[in-house]
């Protein structure tokens, strides 16, 4: 049976891998000055309606998160995130490995509390000592949030006045963002972000790429851009690999309706989860459905499906993911349906 | 008249200014190489009962914690600090800059909450992800604290303890450290902290140096430690500016004179500030006394005597600090008796 | 007309692309946890006749030479590295940005000069100021080199003797091994490589993967592998596309006949330019070849032919690169001798 | 008897040593905010003739190479030395420690070789491939040099030029340049200095502080200076201490008198050791003093006087080094005259 682990079981999408299979023999020039990378950040600039951004594609999650906010910052600034943020926990201190301090600040279901961001500002600038401390020059998002929730445009739009009042810039993690342009909860789409943030990033590899991640520069365009990714390990000898992907996902809706999908079948888990029992730990509008249950349930279900042990919600439970995605299907759904045990007979 | 603001505006104690005028023309040997800093590393080892230790010499804090943090951590480990600790609030990034991440846990004025940090260490590593978090290799203590408070020696074996339990090493920030063996209420010798930490600092600035401060690596010797030293910046041509201080304050018992001394004034200052009817923000043993006062106070306040505006309290409070040092005299404490005005008449 | 531009023109080798095609909906864990990243590791082990090493996979050459020498050294060491070695030149100063300086030596045709290695190593440890100077732990090489030569297994034993004396470890980058591995001329094997080295790579983007390299660690196993690759940006997190790339290379001799061929191809080029009266720059056994080329003569040749325009040989001729690949066919080097006009016709 | 080997063998210039005695007991602001750095950046503007410019006290000359540049440069950017500078041979890494590569190009005698400048700026910008190489962002030089030797200004200008053709700075280390201004022979006055760098160095250590070099941005002020200083470990506490002795060097002439004494009595040691039949190894015109002896010839002069065995000159011989400073007086040079062997006794 298939399991609802994480959105990055699979390979690519179909028509992703046909894509790099009709244009595998055509020989291009490398390091992405290739007819395809240069489709693809047009594209992507239309689908953003910011004509004048600077799109650079590069591999992986934590390489965006660690070139883009390395470029936005300058070395003695550091990045304000959520405590939860993914740059805070999950990325092995690829921020502090080039310099930069991440400034952890309060946060609610993963959305940045703005309140206390404001609160954090005013306190810091009214400290006579604030140069001795670091200076905050980017705040980080994540849109979806890592526990799949959402910004609203009026929340972003906070953020931003914010950015703008004490000279920061203002940077949005989309590794999973097609999953929220997708839900019918968003108000935020391409365009806002792109007028919005100084950058933001829109994730391949949860979407369907072998592998893959945009990065809109909307405002200044970086300076040596190829030089920079190229000294963080970042540039990809065969940056069509890239091109070609991103130029199938942003050709005929592609991306839009592999977000779409996958958020019917998420709303379907939801309400199966719901039905048979479960709890869930939180509301979560996009992909990923988050359920508590204790130690000795969590076993037990494992022996009939698949998913995530995603954290610990307190000593005898876990937090437990479901996540649907690009190659999630309807028949997955209805297996998961007809196999998941409703909770009460969980540990009968 | 003298201002009560820190502990690091005069220059030096005399004893270490003639020390150095009469050492001057002395011909010697650059980078630590000359007889007084051996003499004034083995005085110090011998100080701390640590036959085995290396004992080094920096300028400044900020570049010992860096330094020695960074010779003690793997590049890929993280620091453990408590939330106010001065790593992670006022050195300006200078940890990140050597790419490690400072792990913040709560703390009780300024003091480690052990048992937060148990939990943290509990939690770390059951989540089966912890390799994509940053390992905390080392544990960061100020002693005094940042608060004027201290640790205890159960506190502190319980760290010790954790750290054993979890494969890490333990460093104690000692920038006002001889302010901490001067009080009665510390029940922490130098010797306890040698056998306790991997490394601690012993520094020399706050208690009556132009600059230094010493860096005790108990254990496991720092391998290239001069040129470690110079890779930082930190490598002093004339080492004998350091060895020549230092070697003097381990003369005769000096730096526990000096420690004493500051306490006991501190304790008189304490005593007229309550005596005048200012509330403490929290007692602190040591050299640094924390008030609490209104914003109009506080402006008022001024105009009769120096001190420091430390921090906010809250949006109306400040809180104040009045600090003695190795060049407070009893005629100073005497004046700030007869200058300070009664609270109550602050704002008639 | 086919370019001879360089060894990453296209995509990847048909058998790659199947095998990815054929495992894509697969569901596996990711990071490297799945079947096809073990099988691979495996059969590189036992390619090597390796069977405690330690076999990681990366995405880009850059990438990996960073990592791996970060690995490699401690903070304060630094990585000797032949002039023209690509991490002096061609990595934008990615060693740097993990703090390391390369010392580079001088070297011939790409191949570091061991007589300059053995004097320079003398002299460094006879300079009573060494400790103020970057102390090299590492020697770099690459095989075949920049310039398509090769190293023999003497000069190599020399080397590992060198670093033997003197505490250094060594790293061979094998960008393009494979094509040293198809050579006649070559007589250093996968498993010589494993015995002499600490580290080496196996490129795969030049040899038919559409991306990926293999890291060997032969000796010490690297700590905290998995959060050292993703702390620089380097973790994957559909591991499997490298697993499966891999594992197919290292199936039925794959990654042998891909480096024959190529070989096979680059003698025929070699001919055809050398009958036709193209003078070398230097012998090269591998599937560079390199010609030189007056300004005129070169733009020229573009007009029928596409080569690289590799680098200055002086004011007045270019050095130009032919390269043959996995993809190269009979039918493009028949081509190539068809359309090849006579050196003595260019200027006509 | 007095030793020659360097020029930081003693303390501090008597009158330096004074001026922070008389002003020991002054209570002043920490971290540079005291009125006697504020009157030394005023004089040392005023001396340099340039009212607009920066200027900041840091305490050693690697930690002020290191800092000075890391500002100067975007993180991305490298930057060119003489193979032989400093902070190419000499400072353990630190530059790359801060992440920049240093550009070695040739030089004779410590001379930036000007034409092999300007013909490897030529070639890096005519390579198509440079932007995957590091982008030279500033020029590095010493005056004196290394070897004593001086810059004319007519070779400064060129550089200069070189600089601005090619979107360049310009950092000038003075760390010995006192004994460059007291020199007949030299031409850059501390105004040319500031009109054609972006930065430059006043070294104290060597001029006789007991530590401090001041550094002067006579272009763009740094942004965030205190805070960008303190993140490199480089903040004083007191930061009077250096106020205090730069404050006193640049009154009633000291610094130039010292230079000028240094390099009369360098002139002569000069004439004694070539009336004594010694050779010089190169000529130098500043306080450094150069000559080549053999292995056997050295061994017998060390137990006649102190002087550096600098280098290796060959195999079979010696560099070494003879220097005055601040501290000489005649009677110490007459000393040497009555003591220095000839050199035909030497080895009888």
């Amino acid at each position: 049976m298939r399991t609802f682990e994480c959105d990055y079981t699979e390979g690519a999408h179909p028509k992703i891998l046909s894509a790099l299979t009709e244009t595998n023999m055509e020989q291009m020039s490398g390091y992405g000055f290739d007819p395809y990378t240069a489709r693809a950040a047009e594209k992507i600039k239309a689908a953003c309606n910011a004509p004048d951004a600077t799109v650079t594609f590069l591999v992986g999650g934590t390489q965006t998160n660690m070139i883009a906010i390395d470029l936005l910052l300058a070395p003695f600034e550091g990045v304000i995130a959520p405590k939860t943020g993914h740059i805070n926990v999950h990325e092995a201190g690829a921020i502090e490995f080039t310099g930069h301090k991440v400034l952890a600040l309060p946060e609610h279901d993963g959305v940045l509390d703005v309140d206390a961001l404001e609160a954090y500002l005013r306190t810091f600038y009214a400290d006579a000592t604030h140069e001795h401390m670091v200076r905050p020059g980017l705040v980080y998002l994540t849109h979806p949030t890592e526990y799949g929730t959402l910004y609203t445009k009026a929340q972003m739009r906070r953020v931003r006045a914010l950015c703008d009042a004490y000279g920061m810039k203002l940077y949005a993690d989309g590794a999973r963002l097609g999953y929220a342009l997708g839900c019918p909860e968003n108000d935020l789409s391409l365009s806002d972000l792109a007028a919005l943030c100084d950058a933001f990033s829109i994730g391949g590899t949860k979407l369907g790429l072998l592998c893959g991640e945009a990065v809109v520069f909307t405002r200044e365009a970086p300076k040596m851009l190829l030089s920079q990714i190229k000294r963080h390990g970042g540039l990809l000898a065969k940056g069509r690999v890239l091109g070609v992907q991103f130029d199938t996902m942003f050709t005929d809706g592609l991306y839009e309706s592999i977000g779409k999908e996958a958020i019917r079948h998420a709303k379907r888990i939801r309400s199966i989860l719901l039905e048979k029992g479960y709890p869930l730990a939180w509301e979560s509008p996009t992909n990923q459905q988050f359920i508590l249950l204790s130690d000795a349930e969590a076993e037990r279900l494992r022996t009939h499906v698949g998913f995530d042990f995603w954290g610990r919600w307190d000593e005898g439970r876990w937090i437990v993911r479901f996540t649907s995605s690009w190659s999630t299907t309807d028949a997955d759904v209805d297996e998961l349906r007809n196999t998941l045990p409703e909770r009460a007979a969980l540990l009968q």
